[in-house]
């Protein structure tokens, strides 16, 4: 059994101060204050070691099953904390919750030297569920990377983390403004395929190998017009029935699946 | 302006038992008891009119906006909330809430005689915006309907009701045992094709075409071993990088869109 840190820090109280500052992190203005995030659940974190992200602090909850043994191979200091404390600071049901250093995501994170590389670009969205989704679909799908254009939710939002299950940190993700997106993807020469409600190709009609980005935006207003504009083609899943549009992240997946499909017939 | 009911209930106090009545109904047991469920939102409502579910009481909040006008078309009994009980009964923001009938979800709902049918079977799932996802889903590619086996959730959930946006009440739901719907499957001439995390086919090298239910499970334990032996197919969606799964609603939405797309080549 490998040795416990005989230093080891255990609180009791929710209202602690050091419990206060991981709350804190639940906020975008501390995250990028501090430049850290709060990474929850056993394989979100083994996830973010596994990728180099810097984990500083784990938080352990024995009451919740957590162990100090299980962690003794990451290096990385731990305190622990009482259920009532851990359960202040998170959500998680597994008892191990982990203060990360944010990590560079600029458009240069993009692998854009990779033959055929596709790419999802998450426009304006503002769910935290749906884009950690989008992300965890665009790492299971092979995307080289996922662009996150003019969010309004920060992809450190400890929802996107859970959401993606830790696919935030094997993948390349990059974000910048729309303006900024449209102008490197012509510029490296990625075809723009743009998903809108009604009027475009079934994607299964249009030729998606090659170099080409993916780009679906919020639910409610859809794609901005400078995306239909800069498109090379657009493109609408059928709808039947009572439904008028599609859950982002499900659009995301049908079009990124469509592209393996394409892909996997060369 | 259409005339408003001079005997309009208002009510002010979150601690109002008929408040009260509304947040029990967040419960499983009370909706099985009473045979109500609630549904959130103007678009839910009016979704559930247009599909002749039958609504009993409108509850609306003019101070998030709900107007008595815009609703007296729908024929129904309504009480104004204050914000303090809407906010105590529904997590909606729009100010509208429903008290509506369960209706009949069993197999016999499922339209077996539809040439070509396909179908969705959600094999045990248990988080409710799942389900709701996967319903919402299935409505707009144009599924038969939604078999739900072993459920953990039950479709009446207010958390699928929303999550579906409503797509429950246009959509044919039959709720069974594993092995009432495998029969049942069998017995109709429906072809199955289970999902599984890693060893089927790709769904692209499958026919989907004719009549076929798609089988989608549980995230964390996948399908039950009776389906899989049970399939005429076994499908598995490719996974690169550090993912190990899919989400269940979106490997729900892939399979059916493919089905569309070999279906629209037809």
């Amino acid at each position: 059994m490998a040795a416990v840190p005989s230093d080891a820090v255990r609180i009791d109280s929710p209202s602690n101060p050091r419990v206060k500052g991981l709350v804190r992190l639940r906020s975008r203005r501390a995250r990028e204050a501090e430049g850290r995030f709060l990474v929850e659940g056993a394989r979100e974190i083994r996830r973010a070691l596994d990728a180099g992200v810097t984990v500083e602090t784990l938080y352990l909850c024995p009451d919740l099953g957590a162990s100090p043994e299980d962690w003794a191979d990451a290096g990385v200091p731990f305190v622990e904390l009482s259920a009532s404390a851990f359960g202040k600071a998170a959500y998680g049901r597994d008892g191990v919750l982990a203060v990360a250093r944010c990590f560079p995501v600029d458009l240069g994170r993009i692998p854009w030297d990779r033959p055929g590389l596709f790419l999802l670009v998450a426009d304006g969205i503002e769910k935290p569920g749906n884009l950690g989704a989008m992300l965890r679909t665009a790492a299971a799908a092979g995307a080289a990377g996922v662009v996150v254009a003019d969010p309004t939710v920060d992809v450190f939002n400890p929802n996107v983390v859970r959401a993606s299950t830790g696919a935030l940190f094997g993948l390349a993700v990059g974000v910048a403004t729309g303006a900024e997106v449209i102008e490197r993807l012509r510029r490296e020469g990625v075809r723009i395929f743009a998903a809108v409600t009604e009027g475009g190709d079934p994607p299964w009609d249009r030729d998606l190998t090659g170099r080409a980005a993916f780009v679906v935006g919020r639910e409610d207003r859809g794609l901005s017009a400078d995306w239909v504009a800069a498109a090379d083609g657009v493109v609408t899943l059928p709808l039947t029935g009572n439904v008028d549009s599609l859950n982002a992240a499900v659009a995301a997946a049908v079009l990124l699946y469509e592209a393996v499909r394409q892909r996997s017939a060369l």
